[in-house]
C-alpha cells in the first residue's frame, strides 16, 4: 500500500508519545474542575457566571441541551503529532446484524487468516491480526445439531489456529496452529444453543485475542426464540505499541497490565454512535454480547432500557428477568433482549466507565 | 465557608504528593513481613520472640485477640502533611436504612445538583458534584407501577443530567443535559422490580459517575418481598487528585487507570465500622447492592453469614440460594438477604480486597 | 535450611529488579511483531519467509504444529539474574482430588499456622503464610449439617486466624485473631451445599489472603450429586516483592494495584501443565472452582469443552446449562461440570487472559 515496505516503516525511531492520554483527559477534566470549584465557592454563581467558561456562557440560556448526542461522547487519547496513516486505509463499519443461518444442516465455514493494517478510528491504525481481515471475524450463525464444516486456511506469517468455544473437541488436533501457507479442518455439531466466542488459541492466547483474532459463532435453539431483530456485539479491549508511520502494533506488555487504550464493540470504539444500530419500533431486540477481552467484562447496559430476559446459559432456559445491567465475563457470551417499543435514541454501552469511556458506547435508534 | 474562594485555594501551588499510597502500605507490610521472615528461620521462635515488635511483645499473652474490630482495619492512605481541610464541614454517615415507599400511587421526586465539598474520611474532603448534596443522592423507594414524577434542578455551574435505571425512556429528551440554574421533569412508572442506580448521565459519564453524581432507587415488586430490615448500599471509587487546601478534586485520568484510592459503600469508606448497622437478632435482612461503579463490581460478602438467597433479576423470582459472594457489575443492582439469627458482629465487605480494603468495609451488629 | 537466618538473607541489599515483566514480555512480542509486520507489506511474502525468524524458518513445513503444549504456554516472568532460592526447597504439584467425606457426622479439623518459603515454580520461592504448609492450606469435604469440630493453631509468629465461608458464626468470636503459639476452637454445622472459601480473615485481611492464607471448604448436599472425578481449583494472584537470594516477600502495595506478577490454580502457576489432571473417558468431571483473589474473578472456561451445569448457589438447585465461560467472583464458588466423552488433552483457564496468562491454565487429560 506503500512503495516502503509497513515494516521498515514501522521501526522507523519515533518521539512522539503515543496515547497521551493525561493530556487529553485533563484538557476534559480541568474546565470541569474549575467550573466545580467556582461554584463550591458560596455567592459565586451571579458574578461568576458571566466569567465562566464551559457552558453557560457559550451555550444559549436554553432551557434543555439541544444535543443529547454531546451525552454519549467518548474518550478518545489525543495524539502530539498529526497521524501519517496509509489514507487508503478505510474506517469500516462492522455490520453487527446477524446474519440468517444458511438452509440445510451442513455447513461449510472457511476462514483466511490475514495479518492487515486496520483502521479502527479516524486516526488509529492497528497491526492486525485478524480472521478475513477483519476485526472482529465474521459472524457465524447455525442452529443446534448442525454439522460446521469448518477450514482455516493461514495466510499469516506465524502459527495460528481456531478454538470456536461452541464445538466439542480434542484440542489438541481440532486447535491445534496450523503454519503459514497452512490449512485444517475438522467438523463440529454445537450442543448448546447461545452466544459463543470463538478465538485464535496459539500461544501466548493473549496475544493473539488481544492482536483481533475473535469473533462470535450464535447458535440457535431446535425451537426458534421469538422473532427479532438480532445483533451481535463483541467488546474487546486494544493495547497499542507506539504507532510508526501511522500503524500501531499490538502491545504484549500492556495487555499485562490490563490498562487498555480503547475498548470497542466489534471492533471499532464508538462505531455505532457515528452510525447507529437502527430498529423499528415494537421489535424485539436481541443482543448477543460476548467478551473477546482478553481481559475486561462487560457490564452490558442500554441507557433508558430494560432487559426482559438475559438468557445467563444457553436458550430458551437459563433466564433472568427485569435486569438493567449484567457482566458477560472476559470469554463469555450471553442474549441481552426486550421490546423496543419507546422510540429514541438508546445508548448502549459498557456501564463499567472506566473502560466504556474507551469506546465501547454505542449507539441504538428506535424509529417511531 | 472560608473569606478566600474554594477555587483559588485549589488552584495554589503544593508540593505535596497526595497519595503516598506506597509509604503507608509498606507501613503496614514490612513488620509483618519481618515476622513472617523470623519465622522462617528453623529455631528462630525462642529467642527471637522477645526481640519481636508487632505482636507478641507488645500485646499481652492472651488467648484471644481481645479487639476483633482491628480485624477489619481499612487501608488508608497516609499523607505526608497536616491536611488543612475546612474544619466545618462535617463527617456525615449516610443512612442505608431503606425508606418506606410514601403513600398513593404518584410520587413526586425533586432533585437538586449542588457542587459542594465533602468530607469522605477524617481526613479527605472532595469537591463533589451531587445530587441533593450527598454522595450518593438520596434513596428513593417506589412500587412497581407506580407513577414517578421527577424534577431535576441544576444548581451546579455545567450541565448534568438524570438516567433512572427503573425507568424506560427516550434518553434523548428524558436524560437530556440541563444547564446550570435550569429544571427538567419527566415522568415514569417502573416496570421491575429491583435495586436500581440513577446518575448523570452527561459526557463524559465517567467524570460525572466517578465525581459523586449516582445513587439508588428500589422498586418493590406488586406482592411485597417477605417482611426485613431494608438496608442500601451503593459502593463507588474514588480517584482524587492532590488536594489544595485540603480538597481534593477528583481526577478524570485516574479514573481512566482504574486503580481508585477509596472504594465505599454509601460514599463514606469505611463509615459502617466508626458507626455500624444494627438489626435485632432474627430479622430477616435484605441489603439492596448496587456499584454505581465507575468501574469495578462488589463481590459482596457478610463474613460470619451465607445468604438464602440473592435475587440476580427482578423479585420475587430470579433467585438463587445459599450463596456467599456474588459480583455486582458496575452500574447494575442485586439484592442479597439473610435471617439474622446469630448474634454478632458480621462486617460485610466488597471481598475483592485490593479493592475492599480501600474502604468498601462495614459492620453488622446483630443484637441479641 | 541455610546456615544464614533467611531474615538476614532477605534484608541483604540488592540491586536486580525483580520482575522485568517488561523485558520478558517484550521479547515473546518482538519477534511475532516484525512477523506480522512482514506479512503487512504487499508481495513481502515470498522473499521474506526464508530470513523470518520465528516459526516458519526452523519448524519445518508441515501440516500443523506437532506440539499443541506449546499453544498454551504461560507468561513467566523472566529475572535478570539466576536466582539463588534455597535448592532443598521442591516444587510441589497441589493435589486437585477432591478427598472423600470421612465417616461420622461429626468432623475434627485441625490446621495449623506455619509460615514457610513456598516454592511456587522452578524459579520463584515466597515467603508463604499458610494453613498446614501449603498454599492453598488442605481441602476440607464434609456433607451439609455435618458438625465441623474446628482448631487452628497458630505456629507463625503474628496474629492470624480463620473464616470459614460454610460456617454461620459470629466472626467477633469465632473469627478472632489467634496469637503465636495459641489455639482457638469453634464448631459449626454448614447449612448449605457448594463450594466456599476459607480464608485467614485477620487485618488487613488483603495481605493476609494474598501472602497464601485461603483454600476450599467443600460441602455435599444430603443426596449425593451424581456420581463424578471431583476437582477443586482455588484461583489466586501473586504480588511479589524483590527477592533476596531467591525469596520473594509478598508486596501489599502491589497487591493494593492489582496487577498480580502470577495467577495460579491451586498455588503453582501453570503446575497442571506440567503434570496434568487425569481422568477416564466417560467420567463426569465436576470442578469446585473457587477465586480466593485477593481481588480477580476468575472467568472459568475449558478448552473444547462445554459445560453442561454449573451451579451458581447450592447444588443440586440453582443451575445454569450450557456454559462456555462463568465468572467466580472474588471470595466466591461456583461448581463446574461435564462429562468427558471426548478424549483428548484439554487446557483449563482464567479466560481474561491478562491474568490467565499468568499461570492460571491447566491441562486436562481425557484418556481413552
Amino acid at each position: 500500500m506503500t512503495t516502503r515496505r509497513l515494516s521498515e516503516l514501522l521501526r522507523e525511531p519515533t518521539t512522539r508519545r503515543t496515547f497521551i492520554t493525561r493530556t487529553s483527559a485533563l484538557a476534559v477534566a480541568i474546565p470541569m474542575i474549575d467550573a466545580v470549584l467556582d461554584a463550591c465557592a458560596p455567592g459565586s454563581k451571579g458574578d461568576q457566571a458571566a466569567a465562566r467558561e464551559p457552558a453557560s456562557q457559550k451555550a444559549p440560556p436554553t432551557p434543555q441541551n439541544p444535543d443529547s448526542r454531546l451525552d454519549t461522547s467518548l474518550h478518545v487519547p489525543s495524539r502530539g503529532a498529526p497521524i501519517m496513516a496509509p489514507t487508503n486505509i478505510a474506517l469500516q463499519r462492522y455490520d453487527p446484524a446477524l446474519p440468517p443461518v444458511a438452509p440445510g444442516r451442513t455447513k461449510q465455514v472457511h476462514m483466511t487468516i490475514r495479518e492487515v493494517p486496520i483502521r479502527i478510528t479516524a486516526d488509529t491504525v492497528v497491526a492486525g491480526w485478524t480472521f478475513d481481515g477483519t476485526i472482529p471475524g465474521p459472524i457465524v450463525h447455525v442452529r443446534q445439531g448442525d454439522t460446521v464444516e469448518f477450514t482455516l486456511t493461514n495466510d499469516g506469517s506465524i502459527p495460528h489456529s481456531m478454538d470456536f468455544h461452541a464445538s466439542r473437541l480434542d484440542p489438541k488436533t481440532a486447535f491445534r496452529s496450523v503454519l503459514p501457507g497452512q490449512s485444517i479442518s475438522y467438523t463440529f455439531q454445537p450442543r448448546y444453543a447461545g452466544a459463543f466466542l470463538y478465538h485464535c488459541g496459539t500461544a501466548p492466547v493473549l496475544m493473539h485475542i488481544g492482536s483481533g483474532m475473535f469473533g462470535a459463532i450464535i447458535v440457535d435453539p431446535p425451537t426458534p426464540l421469538p422473532a427479532a431483530r438480532e445483533f451481535v456485539l463483541v467488546q474487546n479491549e486494544f493495547y497499542l505499541a507506539t504507532p510508526a508511520n501511522g500503524i500501531a502494533a499490538f502491545d504484549y506488555t500492556r495487555m499485562l497490565a490490563t490498562q487498555p487504550d480503547f475498548v470497542a464493540f466489534n471492533g471499532g470504539p464508538g462505531q455505532y454512535q457515528a452510525d447507529p444500530i437502527r430498529v423499528r419500533r415494537g421489535a424485539r431486540v436481541r443482543f448477543y454480547v460476548l467478551s473477546a477481552g482478553p481481559t475486561h467484562p462487560c457490564a452490558f447496559h442500554i441507557v433508558g432500557e430494560q432487559f426482559d430476559t438475559v438468557y445467563l446459559g444457553a436458550p430458551p432456559e437459563n433466564a433472568i428477568h427485569g435486569v438493567q445491567t449484567f457482566n458477560v465475563a472476559a470469554g463469555g457470551g450471553m442474549i441481552f433482549e426486550f421490546v423496543a417499543d419507546i422510540p429514541g435514541e438508546f445508548p448502549f454501552v459498557n456501564h463499567a466507565f472506566g473502560h466504556g469511556q474507551k469506546g465501547a458506547i454505542g449507539m441504538l435508534l428506535v424509529e417511531a
